[in-house]
């Protein structure tokens, strides 16, 4: 699926003067470890420079101070601002998106109320159930399932066996791996002698544009209202958002994150990995909470916090230090009893 | 898909006077800040009082004694004893459950072996094997598949997508959510030269009546006996729940719970989000687990425990609290320990 | 599906002497609790010694020292070295796998480009992309998903609802349970201008011999190159491996594990129940994370780590018991405190 391209095309695509031999033709990207002679590698971080010494690669792209390898056969250096940026920009160009024909397979199950866009894919034994609608190019893999009513805006890639119920808004460009499950039924129930008892959940979910969301994740719809992921927020596996929570635009969500209901994050915070939030929690702006935090109030504004409860990560770090010395500073605390003790009893004396 | 009513018809329902303008219309219910005047609303607890001030909902449901919004535009206010139990009460009015026509759909594939009731619904693309039984009325919807002399009750309703490996029992009116599995191996395998032997999980699942599981959720098979999940529990999405356990009636497992091997949990526990139980642990009756506590012993039935390693709660918050001063007490004891050196060496002056 | 077999046999099976009725006919292995007469159950640990003397199990297998249960009606003692591998043998003798017939469902949907063995099955409503290969015997359930080139090896049982995406290798007898998502996009953004910028994720998902992935796990596919899990990995349900992991053989993730990205998981090693792993952490070999633990730097070979943040589990304990204390340490100082200050007044008087 690689298009190969000549050292002419990678430098011009990198805004780099034509190298000394422009002609040489790379066949894609490969890790420091596997890179041949057909490949460009990239030096990403100074903790890979043993690899980068050793890698077998025709091509390394690396930052603009960053120490190149030396020594017949090593690779042409391609120094960038940002090599990060110049991955992206060379993925772009050795991996152009797969072109996927437009169509409803002849094996879908596609309402005759629902509307397909003419340029839009629909994949085998893939469901679009009554009144639903499907934008121009957006793919529809196969086994998906698209509920009554639901919205699947203009170029949304929904991958293989992605279920969207009834009446889910999806905006633009929206991307959901395999497994996703977008507006199951909120959790929620009132107790009655001792028995739990179903609260209908009748709201939906909203997915604004250029959201991304992760395997086997799952967004549960409203109560009454809608649960929203704003713009550009990108959602990892396995994450859970329950109902009537409000995401903020470009949040990250990192892989088993566990978001209560009702609560509230901040444009650009972004969650690590394992992260709970509580009913009700808010989390302010650009705030950062640390892996396995556990939050159960609010998390201000452009702070970082860490730990279970969750607190500023200083107090936190301060804290788990501290830890260290505890089972000593019992003992210690002990004995200056005991001397304490003695003093007081000379002084009795 | 609401049915619209009178204010009358709303009234009566909640068991009150009818208030001022019976004939008028509403059409569905909303939360405080999208309701529109043919709305009514909620005001469930008082830290939503300024929403429901600001509110343009056209009726407000809320408690005895709870504050209503005056002025002009107000909505009418309809007071309760319970303001959750009247949103069930006008959730089952204004949405009821959407009749599903009986029937097999021509693209599904069910075994001759199997047994469907005419009354129940099976979806395009579902998978019923041999020998498997579907209930009267039961859903089973596009996408599903149901294993091999598995057995779903009466009224149960299984969303696209969900898992039921064979041999699996449903109760009656049981709901799974799209994405769920039950009765995948159980994870057991014996150590021999140091790699891990698959023992075979022969066992099942039994899921008793009015249970409720979430989206992309795991019950696994038993070993040799059933895992089973007691009466009316309902369990969130992404929860685990491993071989041979035993979850009693009107459990909670709130997301990404996650319980192990040949663990029980008493009737009416709750375990909060992300909790963790250790093989072989208990939680008696009505325990409650807070968020992210981790067990590794048994819960005593009644209490509240918290913490990791979980703690009765009250404990793991007096430790929260003291945590907050260990730095500062490290350096408050070294600073002890310098003065008390001072007095000793005076006094052995 | 059990087959029936005679006391003769099972004693054969298991090295043994034939007991008193070797004609005796057994049916099937049973839990303690719920075996009848024509059962073989187990004591598997002392701590089910009361279990094993209320048994009505016809015969039970314990070790050479265990208390068997005595008088009229208890089953007959098969004394092994070690009952777990009896029950292996014994399940294996009892439960032999069912035989699938191999071919293709009619209602599956393969490309005309890929290669299916002869001997292999593929189940209805599944999809097989172009250019993928289905080795000899191996089973791909209903509702799967194999995208287009990719490698499923002998023997591999892909059981109802997985999806393996395009190039995804699997080697020889892979089992995968329903839901699992193998080669989704890892997780990768660059920010630019306060967005996040999605990063083509073109590498694959290289899954050696005889591993095992549970229900509803996730193992994404790397940016360049492969995450890779080694052979004999067992990978219980909800697990996260982000993108470049590389986890070695015969390794055990217990459910709802979470492996960052570029993290390295040494030979042998186990991760309890919801540990995580920060990004580009090791894991030596043989290494142990007790449940919940979390992972922020490297664990030496052959330790034993716990808590968050991770540390020796030693040294963690230590910590855990300490903490009890912490609150009356808090007071104790506060008053060696008071007590000092009265000893140093009365010294300057």
């Amino acid at each position: 699926m690689t298009v190969p391209h000549t050292l002419r095309r990678l430098a011009a695509a990198l805004e780099l003067e034509p190298p000394g031999a422009p002609e040489r033709v790379f066949h894609g990207l490969a890790p420091l470890e596997t890179a041949g002679p057909e490949h460009v590698a990239f030096l990403l971080h100074a903790r890979y420079a043993r690899e980068a010494r050793d890698t077998r690669a025709g091509a390394l792209v690396l930052g603009r101070d960053a120490e190149a390898p030396a020594g017949e056969g090593s690779p042409i250096p391609l120094r960038v601002a940002s090599p990060h940026a110049a991955m992206l920009t060379l993925l772009r160009l050795f991996y152009p998106e797969p072109a996927v024909a437009p169509g409803v397979h002849a094996l879908a199950s596609v309402s005759p109320t629902a509307s397909v866009a003419v340029s839009a894919s629909v994949g085998a034994f893939a469901v679009v159930e009554d009144g639903a609608r499907i934008g121009d190019g957006a793919r529809i893999g196969a086994l998906v399932y698209v509920g009554a009513g639901a919205i699947i805006g203009e170029g949304c890639v929904l991958h293989p066996r992605v279920v969207v119920r009834d009446g889910v808004q999806l905006g633009r460009r929206v991307i959901v791996h395999p497994g996703a499950v977008l507006g199951a039924d909120g959790f929620g129930y009132l107790p009655q002698d001792g028995r739990h008892v179903k609260i209908p959940q009748v709201g939906g979910v909203r997915i604004e544009d250029d959201v991304e969301i992760g395997a086997n994740s799952a967004i549960d719809r409203g109560t009454l209202g809608d649960t929203v992921v704003g713009r550009g927020t990108k959602i990892d596996n396995l994450v859970q958002v329950a109902h009537n929570c409000e995401v903020g635009e470009d949040v990250i969500l990192v892989a088993q994150v566990g978001v209560s209901g009702s609560s509230r994050i901040g444009r650009g915070a972004t969650l690590a990995g394992q992260v709970g939030l509580a009913d009700h929690a808010t989390v302010g702006e650009s705030a950062i909470l640390a892996a396995q935090a556990g939050v159960i109030s609010d998390v201000p504004a452009r702070e970082i916090w860490g730990g279970s409860p969750a607190r500023p990560l200083g107090e936190t770090k301060r804290i788990w230090a501290a830890e260290r010395a505890l089972p000593e500073l019992v003992r210690k605390v002990r004995d200056l009893t005991r001397r304490l003790e003695a003093l007081e009893r000379g002084r009795e004396a």
